[in-house]
């Protein structure tokens, strides 16, 4: 195929979607349930709970939310990779070395996947984890606080697409760069872009998780250069074993809408992690120079701790063999997918018209009697029929993800024809589907990833909103669509708009989670070095040019509420521990002014916010949380002398009326 | 009454707070509509439109959010004062200028009040105001983009709560201090908390909007120091007239809690604003040097420019006669609320057990008398009763703001009993209370602050959401209910979660907004100095240590694409135009690693991101939004070399294939 043709081939795919989207345009509800049924099915009456906990990613808002099912309310949005101004989060001095990266505080990022803590490959409610597609990072929210608690930052990455993806019993998340680089020093790295052959890599880094949650590099893949897309762990029967969807084997670096869309299959890549362990118990791989942070948060302190990281240990399966293997699929793959038993792999190639289905069993027999098709790059390519369980003939345009609901079904999201098929995993059969509004990503299928899905709802996330919601000028939220899956035909039930773009998202059932959610911090646990437990223990201290308010706060006042002696010069820290011992009593502080955030302090805690108070005069600090009736008089004053002035340090714990 | 008493009776208030929330935690549903009515009443099937755009204050997030109703679907987030790492608001170089002050950049706000322009006392669906609490500064949204267009600052201002309240046709809105502070020169600010009585001052500026918009401070009263808190303009006869309501009479400077509730009343302040321009035309008031900044979007470069004002027209209210008059109200009110005839006026004090509703009629007749109790500091008194048309008994606990719904009734919330309270203007007989959960801030009906309320719903933003949902930890949403008033009796209908901390909303129906929205911007409109409006003018120029990239976007590929001879110490502008003339097709550009946010660019618009490299490699760009089924194809690299390399400048245009 010449360049010419493959272009128009583009650029008619590009027109279908076009199509697609435009023909729906027009609202209908095609194949919805009756309005007072879907009403009722949706609704969730004040004062009952939703029943499943969708972790939603926020794609370039760089955070999770946590919706509602079947509702689609957002029930949070939990600050991960981005700076977010609305609890001081990347601003208060605790969080700040969240955010650090071996290029600095990086403020954003762009979340694409969630993976949920699995035990023997079912949800077990502990951690979510998200990746930073940007800088490549992963984060691990503990789903008892709902607080990101631990970052990694993913050296010899440039993007981290492919991640985290999580094995059965939460022993690997994985991270797989997006775009192969030049790796090395300085000299290695400034190479021209045209030389990308010979010198750009992939490569795909284990990420071991202890019983704590903590995350360590246990090893790192080089491979060939090319981009590495999603992937899914094996389970049961195909547990040790990790898939890969790889595209750009075409080894492209310009105008990949067409270059990178060259060969008629690409590959997924199956890693075999125990021969990788092998390997390493062995004495084999090589340690190699790497810098990168690693940012955890501690628990009572709620004070985080970045650390930066100076080597990681890489592995080369061309030279160690039996770790990687190549399986041919058509075209540009985009989800890999496992199957509830382990046994299928589902191969998503999103330009392609059909959907190809391997089976672990055929792919092991096949790498058993090296019943190989070639090499790519020094790995083996194993037949594609050999390895093939089969495939979905007409599935629809532009499949992308899969989801499974444990009864049999596949789900698969075709973007072009923006719509969802349901195919019998067994038969291939197509059985159903249901059209999208409009140009549908991902799915989530509560449990769908696991070994036990627990069925019952998809979720469609959409890439174009248009029309569907009361418009808001040129930028759109993006949406959401929830059907009923527990007859035989998808039923759309409710259009609910998301929080940033959403990717990938888990739903889990609430009696996972809710019993474990805590309500507070407990004051006795509080470790935090500057914390005042007691108003007794409100003061202000002068270390030369750093004054530090050791701050109390409970409804409704603070301790000290009037400071003088400050002055041009010094930085301030305000130290403010929340004394309440209560749910859902967070106060807030401010300072009139100041060019950073606030800060939102949780029951029990303490945060620092810095200030450097720029001009003379008093200014006013207040609470910024709505928490009683007499919130508004939740205030203070500090008085801000020049550098050389006399007025000496002192402070007022409120117990003065006016005078 | 002592001290002592004084905090007693204030933690009895709190303590009634706690109960009433307590007594709610057990989920029920008082007073709502039967569930399948109420879901089919709430539920806007798929396809279709809710009725009103609710706009709603994201309070400690610093953003407004754009909410459907009935759905309760949050269909944007606009970022208004806080930086949004989103969308690059506040981080590209274009919109950075947006959150300038005389404090330098201030990336975060409080953002409490919503005001939505009118004319002849209606709404006419051009903007929304929306002022920030901590740093003084009001913006504006314009309801064709949904774009945050302008934001000023106020100066002589600590805290800009009781703002940006607006006359009814847009001639004003105002902008008054939450916190007095000494003003002036640097010695006269640096002054004891302890001379709040000498040294304190308040201001309240007058704001004018011209016919396109655009605001500039008028002039600004400076008050005896107190608080103010909120505000609404005259309507009909009262128009001219503007009603603050006030609090800390006692002029009390610490532990506000107790020492601010001492006084059994404190003020609603009465302004002539007909009357300061009177005074100005005449040639009175004194042009003081002020500090502050006025940063403007422009409608067609979309580049944010920030200028620095010198000066404010100040008049003294006690020198200039008839500008003020106090009326008493009891006690720390919180709302003053003017129904829709604009003959009455509601004073709610948070913590006082009646409701004095006040005749404007009444009030001018006893200026005109000269029917006053006294001064305080030097401002007339008007005699309680004079001005009053009545009282509403036992109306619950704790009052704060009341509504409208043009049938001659009033709704007020109560905090401390946690309920609204339904009550006739004319008798004042309460009507009806239904219970909300828990600790209702502010209501909206849609048109509620108008001379033509559009009644059918009304909402209460809670202050206290704890078991509503599910759980996420120690931190809870914000959350709302949903009310239909089309009955005698308020039915409850529907919870929602908020984003950030509602304070004020106000919902104007679709009608007034939807047929004017955009959906693109013309490229041929485009005067961004950096704009590259077709691939024939993409290219990269250097001047210097800079680098500017003139980039295009179109699905799915950046021109160009490829990009060498960046040096270390170089600082790269990559100015992204987005060719798409479509609707809801942005793209994205991130840099991967980069410490900045990414940027969003919507259709016909350029925006830049600044970077500077901080190491040497070839570093992958990408489009973040999802745009195409090719999206993850739209790509390209850029190489950065040593500061003494000699790699030329040069670039791909993407017309070459892989070599």
């Amino acid at each position: 195929m010449t360049t010419l043709q493959s272009k128009k081939w583009v650029f008619a795919m590009a027109a279908a979607a076009l199509v697609s989207a435009s023909m729906g345009c027009k609202p209908t509800t095609p194949d919805a349930a009756s309005v007072g049924d879907a009403a009722e099915r949706v609704y969730v009456k004040p004062g009952t709970h939703d029943e499943f906990y969708n972790i939603v990613s926020g794609g370039f808002n760089g955070q999770m939310s946590v919706v509602g099912l079947p509702s689609g309310r957002v029930l949070r949005i939990l600050p991960v990779f981005s700076a977010h101004p609305e609890n001081g989060y990347g601003f208060s001095e605790e969080s700040k070395p969240m955010l650090n990266t071996s290029h600095g505080y990086v403020p954003w990022d762009d979340l694409h996947h969630i993976s949920l803590s699995q035990t023997k490959g079912e949800h077990d409610g502990r951690w979510a984890f998200g990746n930073a597609n940007n800088t490549p990072r992963i984060a691990r929210v503990d789903l008892k606080s709902f607080e990101t608690v631990e970052i990694l930052e993913i050296p010899n990455s440039s993007g981290n697409h492919s991640s985290p993806f999580i094995t059965e019993n939460t022993e690997y998340v994985v991270a797989s760069t997006r775009f192969s680089v030049p790796l090395g020093g300085d000299a290695e790295r400034d190479v021209p872009i045209n030389t990308f052959k010979e010198n750009f890599k992939g490569t795909v880094s284990f990420i071991k998780v202890d019983d704590e949650g903590h995350m360590s590099i246990a090893f790192q893949l080089v491979t060939p250069g090319m981009s590495f897309d999603l992937a899914r762990a094996g389970k049961g029967k195909s547990h040790g074993w990790f898939f890969f969807s790889t595209y750009n084997s075409e080894q492209a670096y310009t105008l990949l809408e067409v270059n990178a869309s060259q060969r008629d299959k690409d590959f997924i890549m199956a890693v075999n992690w125990k021969k990788a362990e092998e390997y390493i118990a062995a004495g084999k791989g090589k340690m190699t120079k790497a810098k990168y942070a690693h940012n955890v948060m501690d628990h009572n302190s709620h004070i985080a701790t970045s650390t930066m990281m100076e080597e990681v240990l890489q592995l080369d399966p061309v030279e160690l063999k039996d770790i990687i293997y190549f399986i041919p699929c058509p075209k540009s793959p985009h989800g890999t997918d496992v199957d509830p038993t382990g046994e299928y792999i589902v191969g998503s190639g999103k330009l392609a018209a059909l959907i190809p289905v391997f089976s672990f069993t055929k792919l092991m027999k096949a790498i058993e009697a090296q019943d190989f098709e070639g090499e790519y790059a020094g790995i083996p390519v194993v037949r594609y029929e050999s390895a093939l369980h089969g495939e979905v003939k007409k599935p629809g345009l532009g499949p992308l993800h899969t989801e499974f609901d444990g009864r049999g079904n596949a789900y698969t999201s075709m973007f072009v024809s923006s719509e969802v098929v349901k195919w019998s995993i067994e038969t291939l059969e197509v059985l159903d589907r249901a059209p999208t509004y409009y140009s549908v990503g991902h799915l989530s299928v509560p449990g769908g990833p696991t070994a036990k899905p627990h069925g019952k709802y998809l979720v469609a996330y959409n890439k174009i909103t248009k029309d569907r919601y009361l418009p808001t000028g040129p930028e759109l939220t993006q949406s959401a669509q929830l059907y009923d899956i527990s007859g035989d035909k998808m039923q759309l039930l409710l259009d609910f708009p998301t929080i940033g773009e959403p990717h990938y998202a888990e739903a889990i059932p609430a009696a996972l989670v809710e019993p474990n959610s805590i309500k507070f911090y407990k004051l006795e646990d509080n470790t935090h070095p500057y914390a005042a437990k007691g108003e007794g223990q409100a003061r202000v201290e002068r270390k030369g040019k750093e004054v530090h308010v050791y701050m109390t706060s409970i409804r409704s006042h603070f301790s000290p509420d009037n400071i003088e002696g400050v002055k041009l010069g010094d930085e301030v820290y305000f130290h403010v521990t929340n004394l309440e011992q209560d749910w859902d009593v967070p106060h807030g502080f401010a300072i009139k002014g100041a060019n950073t955030a606030e800060i939102l302090i949780m029951p029990g805690a303490t945060q620092t916010l810095k200030w450097v108070p720029d001009r003379v005069g008093v200014v006013a600090f207040y609470c910024t949380d709505f928490c009683s009736a007499l919130h508004q008089e939740m205030q203070g004053y500090i008085r801000v002398s020049p550098a050389n002035s006399d007025v000496e340090l002192k402070y007022s714990l409120g117990e003065t009326g006016p005078q």
